[in-house]
């Protein structure tokens, strides 16, 4: 019989907290949704009334299967629970489930709060008191938990007492600082239970300040803990939270996890975690860290000769899981073999279908490793790197060619003495033996609309292709990226734009060079290029059928 | 009495075999003398024969206080130890300490080995033997054990008694494929020690497969081993090994391990840890993980309001160890969580000192969020908060207005009919009653070497500051970032640029519209502005010290 394991996420309110990190609403959303699709139970959404983020991501949020918690401190001294207007926000954001931190270690009542340690343990109780008398579920975060049992045991004991006795679902056990180690926590929990909260009201909220946060957890479930709260990525505070992008794998693959609980998880679930992964990232406009655990792009990668060689007659000889089970994919730079069947495989979900030990091939893997190489990704790039397969595979269509572009960007002042920023450009193609040239220039001035010189150019391309231009206005840009390569004087600038059309095709494409714009210009071509080739299909198909 | 704890850096071999990580001879050298420095007991140079670098490391690399090991493997099968070339080619590096790494696990030695399990035994026993002979000082690293020991608990064992009998001072226990949580790892060892190998002559070598490398290995120093195998910044296969930078200070600073043991690194030298971290970095040209414990240079950043204002009453609050005890330093970055408590703190840190209860400190919170929720990103553009909060604080001189800007960027065909690209920008200042205007044109042409609309503008900027041109060319770009924040119609680009003096001052400047290139002036201009600021502040004190 397994038990049942919650599992808590915290990216959007601890991970908030990440140097750097600041999301938007709509980021919040993307995140929550797919946070749910992975099966987390319960979802920290942010403190309501802290900041406009917060409260409208709360107002905006879809009902799933994840229930969504709303995150705030217990009532301050000296008013009341109903009376505190801090408190009264958080409630205010309406969700079944509320999550209060609160001071458990003498020295921070004293010090950073200034209040007795009587006002506290009152604060504590009338505030999740107030929570279930409103028909919440209540949950405490018992801040500084594990430094304030070392340093005043009865007190730290007395402060998550009153919360569990004041009706708190879920008392969390927080190692806010994250200097306490795996050994610690497990001694800690066990006491806590010996004290009289169960096992299945009390959870662990680790950080990773001695590189243990993962393990931290996992010592708190071994003593008796029935919840776990982390982060995708481990975002979060200083080093940040433990990383459920790490826990959820060891927990549903590893012994004695695996066998020993079950969560809302399902292995299914389980091989979308890299893309989730790699969601974040994207939202963050990070580069992904290559050796994460489990979702990283090196964690199945066999550079030494001896491991690569091992590999290629069983996997198990140096992979302690089948990177398949989290989405991940193995590497053997060696391999030229494993490149080949891969590159076929990829070619195939993009309906291209080539022969085992097609001369191309060989030639295809080159030229992406080179352009890699440049500052190219056709991991994200799909379309792009379909377009290069193709000319490598025989004689296929460019439709047209960029012939020159010039696009001017200029901040200065209007005749009304008013500061205007305009862009405009002016693209010369050629479809055949026919030479066209469009001009654009954006129609308004106003400091905050005009959209650039990237904006412009497009514009200006779109305006005239010709015969094709019944399938450019069927297409429009729905994302562009950018990410600066390399350092100094040898910086490329990697552009990824992503476009859609009315059929519902989201198509990304990618262009690299020093210059932004150049850049910028490469990926536009690529993504008309792609919904012409689409086109053209469709016409051949049509074609067909008419026959 | 505290107990020797032995620490071996396998960064030159192990973390060469990182995926994108490759050292020159130079490199390596530069890395052995900072370990040496730092005072890691043990330093594994690389595997002599293998590769020109590892050989040519052996030749030149100096002698200093530690032990430089040279890796190899065991004798192959069907000769004997003196007739193996391989053998030979690590032995001629003249160390006087050689690690030689066999199978412990049945698997592989009928998988990958293709030999019986005793032919095995055998080489292990002869190479360790041979090593002794030659009067080296020898390792025996077992491949795989935790792996092996669970699938043939017997056959383990024996091979690691067989390395241990012949005469291996070392027997390190490896957990190469990652897998092994760090319960399994404590109880192995301790079944490791109880068949007759001492704690004192083993070592544990942990791979970050799930998170726990750095728990794994101080697992196994409490089950009683003595020498402790990892990299700096946790290079490695995969996932990278256990993170030396990591766990040094926690063996330094954490209980029970300051009181129980005794290592090569002084708390002085631990004092170096943070530039050692860099120092890696910068040899790889990596951006330095901001999340890494200890080094990181968000490790002890406090975003959230409530711990900034805690961490304003006591630094103990909210930290687990001193920041300057790993040469790291405390951040509090501003953002829309921030308080007024943190905003002070943030202030008194640039040399601005701000009476509690100003009136200026709700202003500039308010400015803060509004433009945060615009775009702006304050807590990463440290250089750009400081210039707004100024502007509120009092009459703050903004040095010079940018009047107005022209870039123009131009794909075309020379007179020779290449394709060349071409940015060119015009910027018009006000300094004072002056006005000067300042032309920049590339002077390449080449399609890979033009650097784009904002390096022209930036170089057109800094050709002519007036009074201030001193200062502009004492400063660089070094780095520029952007993000698109938002989607669709109301996608603004974030700019971040980071520029450089010759003070080592590095600071970061943030730019928001929906026109990159406006966006990439706003905070060139700020970059400019502060270090005029910084220029105005040392000539004030210069003309104070001469009065």
């Amino acid at each position: 019989m397994s038990e049942r394991l919650y599992l808590y996420d915290t990216t959007l309110r601890d991970g908030a907290q990440t140097q750097g990190v600041q999301f938007s609403t709509a980021e919040k959303l993307r995140i929550a949704a797919a946070l749910d699709r992975l099966g987390i139970d319960q979802i920290e959404g942010g403190w309501p009334g802290a900041n406009p983020t917060d409260s409208a991501f709360f107002d905006e949020v879809e009902p799933g299967r994840a229930v969504v918690t709303a995150f705030g401190m217990t009532k301050r001294a000296g008013r009341s629970a109903e009376n505190d207007d801090v408190l009264a926000a958080v409630m205010n954001a309406g969700t079944a489930s509320v999550c209060l931190v609160g001071k458990t270690h003498d020295f921070h009542v004293t010090t950073a709060l200034g209040i007795t340690l009587e006002e506290n343990v009152e604060n504590i109780s009338a505030s999740i008191a107030h929570l279930v008398a409103s028909g919440r579920e209540a949950l405490f975060d018992a801040e500084h938990f594990f430094d304030g049992f070392k340093q005043n045991r009865a007190y730290a004991l007395e402060c998550v007492l009153a919360a569990y006795e004041a009706g708190a679902r879920w008392v969390v056990l927080c190692d806010t600082n994250g200097g306490t180690l795996p050994g610690e926590i497990a001694g800690i929990v066990r006491e806590v239970i010996a004290a009289g909260i169960p096992g299945d009201h009390l959870g662990i909220h680790c950080h990773d300040d001695t590189g243990q946060a993962v393990a931290g957890s996992l010592a708190a479930v071994d003593a008796g803990v029935r919840q776990v709260q982390g982060t995708l990525n481990g975002l979060g505070e200083r080093c940040g939270n433990a990383n459920l992008t790490t826990l959820i794998p060891t927990l549903l693959l590893k012994e004695p996890y695996a066998s020993a609980y079950e969560t809302g998880v399902t292995l299914e679930a389980l091989r979308g975690l890299r893309r989730v992964s790699r969601m974040l990232d994207d939202i963050l406009n990070r580069v992904p860290q290559k050796q994460a655990p489990y979702v990283g792009a090196s964690a199945f990668a066999h550079k030494a000769g001896l491991h690569a060689s091992a590999i290629a007659k069983d996997p198990r000889t140096y992979e302690h899981i089948e990177p398949e089970v989290v989405g991940n994919a193995r590497i053997v730079p060696m391999s030229n073999q494993a490149g080949q069947s891969n590159l076929r495989a990829r070619l195939a979900e993009a309906g291209i279908e080539v022969e085992k030990g097609d001369a191309a091939l060989p030639l295809i893997l080159d030229k992406v490793k080179e352009r890699e190489s440049r500052g190219y990704a056709y991991d994200t790039a799909q379309a792009s790197f379909e377009l290069l397969a193709l000319e490598e595979l025989g004689p296929a269509s460019r439709f047209f060619e960029l012939e020159r572009y010039r696009v001017i960007s200029e901040r200065r002042r209007n005749a009304r003495g008013e500061v205007v920023i305009v862009s405009e450009a002016v693209v010369t193609i050629a479809i055949g033996g026919e030479r066209i040239t469009s001009f654009y220039e954006n129609p308004y001035g106003d400091e905050m609309q005009d959209a650039g010189p990237v904006n412009a150019l497009w514009n200006a391309l779109a305006k005239d292709l010709g015969r094709y231009q019944a399938l450019v206005d069927d297409m429009r840009l729905v994302d562009f990226k950018v990410r600066i390569t390399g350092a100094g004087t040898e910086a490329v600038t990697r552009v990824i734009i992503d476009s859609e059309d009315s059929e519902q095709r989201r198509w990304s494409t990618v262009g690299v060079s020093a210059n932004i714009v150049d850049a910028s210009v490469e990926a536009l071509v690529d993504a008309v290029r792609w919904k012409l080739m689409q086109g053209q299909a469709a016409g051949a198909a049509a074609g067909e059928a008419a026959e």
